[in-house]
């Protein structure tokens, strides 16, 4: 481990209106005072696990080596889920067990996965709403200054929970994915990935469907924003790797009236 | 004080579309290079005193010693109202003399509680709009390397302003509070605290009132979130140490359309 | 250069609720692991280069000379636009060419101008949709380490773009401007700066106008929001030095129904 100032990133549902966020980085400072925090977001919706999830692999594939990762989106706060530290792809992680996990574990198998159990590195008065504050952020603290994981806690003896994902169906001709999510601008993410479409040098008709009402419909993948006229509708890869529909300059989501469960469909 | 890069938290109601919040950053970082920010939140409902002043004891609760704040909830900008900095509980503080410290001053009494008055260590050209830039950020960076509270200005010759905040009323069966506020996951924050509740081992009955209408009923005060089924209401005490309606995995604000100055009594 | 951790500060449009921003953060900390990052905004509305151009020279002002500032609001990226690197006022910035850097550029003359060119300074697979990440911030994080902006990129051979700003008109009784935005408090800012009223010491009558129709009208410019009663609508010298109507505790944008591109009127 890297013994100068530790990189945190924090990835919550907390807002920005509140103090809660603060008081993680208050708890974790008075134990590690070189601790460096990098803010993901804090805009995830709240409870939504799966999109806090779909940000992690973003992040290690662009932070270095070394970091520390702190994903707090807890519907299960005071019930007996287990608190997840794993070392995974060189990165350190502390989150609920509840499917945080689950995309960053399938592109990565876990070099050690852990559930924190030793409460002499959690905060005095633990309360049964707040572990953040009280378990994960002085558990991480602690972790950054070289207390080793088997001080923190002990090895999970079961897989992490997974996600309810929708995997996309794929056959010869087609294939059918679900938006997952729009993003700030509007572009609607599915869940189809590069590997899923090996169709040759065909072009696919696409197809955005509402409960089998046709949104909108193009002829191939783009390669940017700039390839369509202004307030034209694309198809592209986004930078994250999934296949998204997009509005150049304007947002696809408003234009389409389209989200998250609605159907993109590629056929050749 | 504590030589090394100090901490800076920074509370205002700027929001975060503008620079304002990065233009006091700039002034501070010119005078000590060495200061690291802390935003607790920029999003305190415009000119809300009493949002600002409730989250700075959470604050000081979870920060280290030593650590400074800056508040600036400032409606009365370019009147003749004092600016205040202050030591309380081994924290630095500068803030507008609006009420702002008012519970901290009431959970602490302050070390020292000065005004701002030597104008050599303020900005050139001091606006009439801007004084969190242009004397609060200039004064306290300048503290923050070592200037003495002296040297800033001179002893507050009365004290600091109250805020105007109900208490609870309370009575043998029976505590009456109100709501302050709705937190961003929608938790209804009353201004009932734990020692205002004394009254044994027996549940009560929880009504949460709407200009008389009832909006939610509950027995007794529950433990988390998850002790109620998905989307029913419970009453617990929230992380902050104040009485909330909650909703679990949902919003008790808009389930329950109640917001701040609806009551919330207890009976037993 | 100031071989010290180097300040990076950052103004998107990217929003605060996807990775977008940490990734940029990411890649930087991994090419320059002493990067201090200081966020401006990423709250620009989408595509808005008036919005954030009018930022920088803010942010210039305040900051310490030898500050790096990385602009991303770029609805031409994967088209032909340049990327521009350039040394102004002492600062270091980069941003794509289109019309970000007209403001600052007109308050001083840039001391170098580049345009990014050499591709062994980004990314391994540069993407076509997210050239803040693949380009600009890998580039910016070698320039913060001390690599030569010759290393970077060529000169630039052509002026950079200049912004489509409407300016002022002004006669010997009349300034007639415009409303550029409304800020976070609802304060209506033009584009009226103090240079463009010389009129001595006659108080004007100022009207504030949406095609054609009143929608406040004040006579003369006040100090600070405090000179009103308490909801009524002022004009003043907002701390940017543009004149902006405002009012006392409240939104003059709500309050008089106005935004940008309505008329702001000073006659004597």
């Amino acid at each position: 481990m890297n013994p100068g100032p530790p990189l945190i990133t924090l990835t919550t549902d907390f807002g920005t209106v509140d103090s809660y966020v603060a008081q993680m980085k208050g708890v974790m400072l008075g134990i590690n005072p070189d601790a460096r925090f990098i803010d993901i977001t804090h805009d995830i919706p709240p409870q939504s696990i799966l999109r806090a999830a779909l940000l992690l692999p973003e992040v290690v594939a662009t932070f270095p080596v070394g970091t520390f990762h702190l994903l707090v989106v807890d519907p299960g706060v005071g019930s007996t889920r287990d608190i997840l530290a794993a070392e995974i792809a060189g990165h350190y992680v502390i989150a609920p067990d509840n499917g945080l996990l689950d995309p960053l574990c399938r592109a990565h198998a876990p070099e050690r996965l852990f559930k924190l159990t030793h409460d002499r590195y959690w905060r005095n008065g633990v309360s049964s709403t707040f572990h953040g504050r009280d378990i994960m952020s002085p558990a991480l603290a602690h972790w950054s200054r070289g207390v080793a994981l088997e001080e923190l806690g002990e090895p999970l003896d079961h897989p992490p929970r997974s996600l309810d994902m929708p995997t996309p169906e794929i056959s010869a001709d087609e294939v059918q994915g679900t938006i997952m999510y729009a993003d700030h601008f509007g572009n609607l993410v599915s869940n189809i990935r590069r590997d899923d479409v090996r169709h040759g040098d065909r072009v696919p008709v696409i197809r955005l469907e509402r409960a089998g009402h046709l949104r909108f419909r193009a002829t191939g993948i783009r390669r940017t924003y700039a390839d369509v006229p202004v307030e034209a509708g694309l198809v592209l890869w986004g930078s994250h790797g999934y296949l998204e529909v997009g509005l150049n300059a304007g947002s696809a989501a408003i234009e389409f009236n389209a989200g998250p469960g609605d159907a993109l469909i590629l056929q050749w």
